[in-house]
């Protein structure tokens, strides 16, 4: 079914993408693009172009192709027939759902809910995946902790209250308004947006191998904790308090920073001892490149968040939570032990309006989910992750320390790795040279190099980039 | 190929979608769920329900279906070989777009592009579209009246500048942070979540028929719209100057209200004459359902605003934008005209990152649109939506003139019509008693009954749904 190698024509973009290119920046902004391709062709693995160029693929639409491209089973999906209205007929999931919908999330995103973790909501896209758990978090806070909400449809307390979510710098998590608060990765993200007055915290800043540096790597994440301690505690003096903590189990595009285990572990304790909410984002981790389903996984405890987001590789978007954050719960799970005035929210609306859009996700979306959790399943992907995983960091070390030069700081977990390079032109332009001998990579952070292949790498692919990366540091 | 008339078999919910809810109310919020619906067993105008009720849909999924359940033009397109990839190979669109995709835009969405409108950016839906809007404006405002940006990360100015956007009373724009802080339709929709402190104007409280009020109508257009002005300035004089005028063309959630071309044209002239951005948000608007393809268009300007969103009916999302709203082109057409420091956005990191998200939109729902957009015109839809929100329309006026007691206010544009209930218990016993007898309808605003059919609603229709209606009516 798959390609065996890379075959490339032109120089990528080849001169059909960059003809395309001009045609498209007619209509939009155009910065962006890398170049065109031909899905149709594409397979697995690799990638294939406009120009007939055929690149193996460790980017993936940004982390976002599950089990690589055309694969036969989700072909089969979209002509079967009994998904035939599922495709046509988009429902307003909220108020409308189909008949089949609590049989099919339970046998598709619930059977992988992480620890401790009994409810779901659907969504769209990882932007309004993280916006609406803020929002979760948001709700559950004042019901749990402030007591109480009278009517305000504008922006004075009580009504919209000045709460915040505490982030890291480096993380990111959208760029709507609500999640570009949230998200420090890059400059450009943020430049001329207004923002909230959030607090932000610094994440640590480990050096790599981890092992070889635990006593260090230890005290620089215990100084991030003091300082998130500090910030809950100084954004609660300021009247803004913090309702939500969020944080990325590696940080993706702010440069595949990792931290350990037992710093989050500590983190979720700091955020429950202040009675704020601890949110993981897996919308990058999650899906299973790091070898577990969720990253949290490798956290090894069985009360990792209160809320965890997703997309990309889930292929729409939603967050799970465990049931103290539900709306309607919080009011009489928690609401009739707080001090005075009664929790009063239900004598306006419904409840179930407060987290609410036209579609809620895409059913659809999830008729191929569920058949990429067979797969998954049925080829042992999870391990096979794992083991790719180990040639490409072992071949990623190998290369660091013969070119100690230009790489360093090798690092990852399954295939979720990274590598740095000596400076930012550098790791352009090693980019831009294995992407014209057929591997495609993506850049992340200031000068990290970042890999995020599709589940169905294996390890002879992880073998043919390293070959041909090797092949571009020797020529650098 | 569709049904002849509603058939009912039990009240609405019936015994299995109650059963269902129950089930799905172990893993959500199922405060907001009608009914649960059989998708394959609907058709045209028609939505079967688990219990086999057949329901004249006036609803269409919140006004996001756009020519009827399971169209087999749309079938077709599913089972298309050719367009199988689309389907199973989601790209991310702003890096790695599929090489037939300016094609394909231009097929589709430009060929409806709204009149001084050259630019497209996709999106996947209202919210993300409106955020991204609400950005547009931001970059452009900065770079334009402004005049510089300088590198910041946080949130200070000028690297995040304290701007804001204008929107009205009533006004809905969707619920992620960002849109809410422009959403004042209902209370439970902000209740609890922070909020920008950004000025809201507002909206006129108009008396119908429109003709017969025109003297008292005008007047209170000329009220608010010297409130807008008032406001621009105010916020101005706070720092935290107004980029962007955001309005509906007819407030949709907030209760059906409309507003004469006269106030819309003033109220463009208004921003541009405070070097405001005017977006006219059309998610709910746009698609047909007005008689002309863009509810702007009934504004007879062909300079109707700056930016032009949209969703539902259109599948996915996106907004159109004049060639001054492209981030790099304002640098170039205005950055040159201002006062010092000169603009050096560019030397950060492109452009085409700023407006970005993974999927940027979804071109597999863009094949549906293709045979949308066929079917308009083929069977000039636009026409027979007319004619039959006329038929829809005059049966209201009769209603309201038969049963004074229960019902005022009948508006309305092509068959996006509303009309009042005496109060908000009458509104809602309606909405059910109607649901019972076979015709699905939604509320918007404090007492108002709104129509939201799919452009292939007919005349025989609207009054096989007057009939049922008049019967209610007559009993209650
Ligand atoms: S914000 Fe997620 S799809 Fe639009």
């Amino acid at each position: 079914f798959e390609y065996d190698a890379p075959s490339m024509k032109t120089p990528v973009p080849g001169p059909k993408s960059q003809e395309l290119k001009k045609q498209l920046g007619e209509i939009q902004n155009v910065g962006a693009i890398n170049f065109f391709c031909n899905y149709e062709e594409s397979r697995g693995n690799y990638l294939v172009d406009a120009d007939g160029n055929r690149m193996l693929d460790l980017y993936t639409q940004i982390s976002s192709v599950p089990i690589g491209y055309n694969h036969p089973a989700l072909m089969k999906a979209v002509t079967n027939p009994n998904n035939l209205s599922a495709f046509v007929n988009r429902p307003a999931l909220g108020i409308l759902p189909p008949e089949n919908f609590p049989e099919k999330l339970i046998e598709t995103l619930l059977s992988v809910a992480p620890s401790g973790m009994t409810r779901l909501q659907t969504m769209a896209c990882g932007s309004c995946s993280n916006e609406n758990a803020f929002k979760s978090m948001f709700i559950w806070y004042r019901v749990s902790v402030l007591a109480c909400s009278y009517v305000c449809l504008f922006k004075q307390a009580p009504g919209c209250p000045d709460l915040s979510i505490l982030s890291f710098m480096g993380g990111f998590h959208g760029r709507t308004l609500g999640c570009l608060a949230t998200t420090h990765s890059k400059v450009i993200h943020k430049l001329d947006i207004p923002s909230l007055d959030w607090p932000i915290a610094p994440f640590p800043r480990l050096q790599y191998p981890l092992e070889e540096f635990a006593r260090e790597n230890s005290q620089e994440e215990a100084r991030c904790l003091e300082e998130v301690e500090d910030l809950i505690v100084k954004w609660r003096q300021k009247g803004k308090p913090v309702a939500g903590v969020v944080v990325e189990p590696i940080q993706a595009e702010g440069g595949d920073n990792h931290a350990s285990s037992d710093f989050f572990i500590k983190l979720r304790n700091i955020a429950r001892k202040h009675g704020c909410a601890f949110h993981a984002d897996e919308v990058q981790t999650g899906g299973g490149a790091t070898g577990k389903f969720w990253a949290h996984e490798h956290w090894g405890t069985d009360d990792p968040a209160d809320i965890v987001s997703f997309s990309k590789k889930m292929l729409s978007g939603g967050y799970y939570h465990t049931d103290e954050l539900q709306p309607d719960k919080v009011r009489l799970t928690r609401g009739a032990l707080s001090p005075t005035p009664p929790p009063v929210l239900c004598v306006f609306e419904p409840q179930g309006y407060r987290i609410f859009n036209t579609w809620m996700g895409d059913p659809s979306k999830n008729l191929f989910l569920s058949e990429v959790l067979n797969i998954i399943r049925r080829e042992n992907l999870l391990e096979e992750v794992t083991r790719s995983g180990k040639a490409l960091l072992q071949g990623l070390y190998e290369l660091q320390t013969q070119y100690p030069h230009l790489l360093s700081r090798a690092r990852g977990q399954g295939t979720f790795c990274a590598i740095d390079a000596r400076d930012d032109v550098t790791r352009d332009n090693l980019l831009l040279k294995t992407r014209d001998k057929g591997v495609l990579l993506g850049g992340c952070g200031e000068r990290s190099i970042r890999f995020r292949p599709a589940l169905v790498f294996k390890e002879h692919h992880a073998h043919q980039f390293l070959n041909i990366f090797n092949d571009v540091l020797a020529e650098y």
